[in-house]
């Protein structure tokens, strides 16, 4: 028996919720290619997504399909839950073929023998990995078939965590608190921005003496913008020296089989400005003005507007997206893609739905993130880490 | 001034040798969204890729323009060659919003302003963040354009080095070695996978005391399969311990400025079993004859069958891809997708191609890979690292 995160009845379940939506959907089957899909309905989990492959869900059918590289079929019997024979893979001439055969041409044959080639077939038009060749080629080699847009229709199902979901956030949390730790104990006067970073690998991966579990890697590696570079969210570390005075965000997340917890916290290699100090006591308030307000039955826009109505008391004004669904990803994104927190997501919150609530300030001469995890409970909303909410100096 | 790896000549060498393809192809225009040909085109280095982007290049403007998310510009300023007039970008109410805008309505826009609505425009088909959604929206909003398939074109231009970019996939396998090495000596009976994993990584990332670098992630996160799993290439660690007798192969890559070289050796926990000493010993000698075979003027297919060939005499037959051109990359892949070391590609090579040879055989207990990045040189071919080709018994 192949051992998965969640028992057999869960993977069921998943399916089940995903067939009422086919349905409500008039589908009548989906191909699912979104990396974090394919794991949430079949367990599979292997570093494949560079070479196309993708699931195969039918009404017809109680178990769904796997489909990838035939080197990968192996790594599929390792780590799903359903029968071997619903494994069905391609040849290695299919994989970065510039002019001969597609992986398409292989999953167009299985949909056949599954008696798809007629069927309204579900894709994930815009999903990493569901590239523009890969559906003209499924509608070429089908063309009976109607390709509908089935975007983020996993990814709806998923938004609402189960018991044993939110276990491994938790775990991930722990991961992503000593590793923040980590990070923040390293970086001085002088260190190279690349041994921190490695610091905080060596953390999030191997884990703790303290915790009886090291961690998968992370959807998105640590992101580590320090001194002139603090309003720039997405550069990654260099090998450059933290200098005395620089401000350093740090925002990276533990993974416990493929779930994530992110967390953010801003340092300064030396002594905190007095102006930086106040932008921090206005995130912290914003955000916990942000996480006060998230309960069952209240909006996603509600959210961001407690926190832009707090700032704005202080004289901030700043309108974007300041945190999205989080939970099972791979690269690039642990993000959903589903529920956003901004003005006009009328997403409504349910208990155990989850978040990365991110806001941040950025000024001309450096830029504060302090971020938070959190739950939706039956009453309000629940942090996932106790990571102090404050400014570091190191 | 900003920082680039390169020097303003190379990158204006490379935008050149594109638009002399893209005349070739009858382009007037290239919009390039596979991460590592925009940081080829322009040094745009940032973990922004979960959200659509792209670089243009137009026959008729010097320099290309950058266009992403806002929240990156800043970003793109800190790592782009270009001026910073060519850095465009669109408003946070386009990101993962379901129902709302897309970016490509933005990149219209921009097209638009560049003179491109009637161009015949070069787009990456089958790039890994160019989805369905992406081409439909594009072709939607420039109904007069003319979209043609140009996937790999940068990247066929990338394939033959320069001295520089040489120079950084040298200092890329320092860590490879150094990184091969931890994961190694860390390997033993009980110790769990993610500790290896751990180990591995804070090498990777932060180098050693004899190295004046850290390393950038990798493009590929460290693949360790181990035990029975050693027949499934792509699977990552987990936190079981290794136990007596399992052999364990791991494959990983340094990174210095987006540039790899991967690297691939096996290890048993105990005594080598002497089956598996013998078919390391047919792996070394295949290797070493495609190795050999390798020179400018020879096909790349060429170079598989005296692998192919080789291991026939000892009565192993194997017809798969036993290597690709690699070199600069952005998860999830360090592949270029172009050359393959397989029968069919007929691909001559020429000085400074660089390849990662990693040929493999499975056999129902265990499986053994033993790899090399080499570069082609003027009269041969030279491996890039000097680490033993040997099974490694810890």
């Amino acid at each position: 028996m192949t051992a998965t995160p969640f028992d057999r009845r869960e993977y069921e379940d998943r399916i089940d919720r995903t067939k009422t939506r086919m349905r409500e959907a008039g589908l009548d089957a989906l191909f699912v290619t979104d990396p974090a899909n394919m794991n949430y309905l079949t367990g599979y989990d292997g570093w494949s997504f560079y070479v196309h492959q993708g699931v195969i869900v039918s009404l017809e059918h109680d178990q769904p399909v796997w489909v990838g590289r035939e080197m990968d079929a192996n790594g599929a019997k390792a780590t799903v839950w359903i029968d071997h024979e619903h494994i069905r893979s391609y040849s290695d001439d299919h994989v970065h073929s510039p002019v001969g055969k597609h992986p398409m041409d292989y999953v167009a044959t299985v949909l056949e023998e599954l008696g798809l080639e007629n069927a309204a077939l579900g894709v994930e038009m815009d999903a990493a990995y569901y590239t523009a060749r890969t559906h003209e080629r499924l509608q070429r080699e089908l063309p009976e078939a109607t390709l509908v847009d089935a975007d983020l229709l996993v990814n709806e199902v998923r938004i609402v965590k189960s018991d044993r979901e939110i276990e491994y956030i938790e775990e991930a949390v722990r991961l992503s608190e000593a590793a923040m730790e980590a990070g923040i104990d390293a970086i001085g006067d002088g260190v190279p921005e690349s041994e921190v970073a490695a610091e905080i690998y060596q953390t999030l991966v191997g884990g703790t003496d303290e915790l009886p579990f090291g961690g998968d890697y992370p959807a998105i590696v640590p992101l580590m913008p320090s001194g002139e570079h603090t309003g720039t969210p997405h550069l990654t570390w260099t090998d450059e020296p933290f200098s005395a005075g620089d401000p350093v965000i740090i925002e990276l997340s533990g993974c416990r089989h493929r779930y994530h917890s992110p967390l953010a916290r801003t340092a300064v290699v030396g002594e905190i400005p007095d102006e930086m100090a106040h932008v921090a006591d206005v995130v912290v308030e914003g955000l916990n003005a942000a996480l006060e307000t998230a309960e069952p039955g209240v909006t996603c826009e509600a959210v961001e507007l407690a926190w832009r109505e707090t700032i704005a008391e202080h004289g901030i004004e700043k309108e974007s997206r300041i945190g999205y669904s989080m939970g099972c990803g791979y690269p690039p994104d642990w993000g959903e893609h589903t529920a956003s927190l901004r003005p006009g997501d009328e997403t409504v919150l349910e208990e155990n739905m989850t978040f990365h609530l991110i806001p941040g300030i950025w000024l001309d001469e450096f830029g504060v993130e302090i971020s938070e995890s959190f739950r939706v409970t039956s009453t309000g909303a629940e942090r996932f880490s106790s990571f102090p909410q404050k400014l570091f100096s190191v």
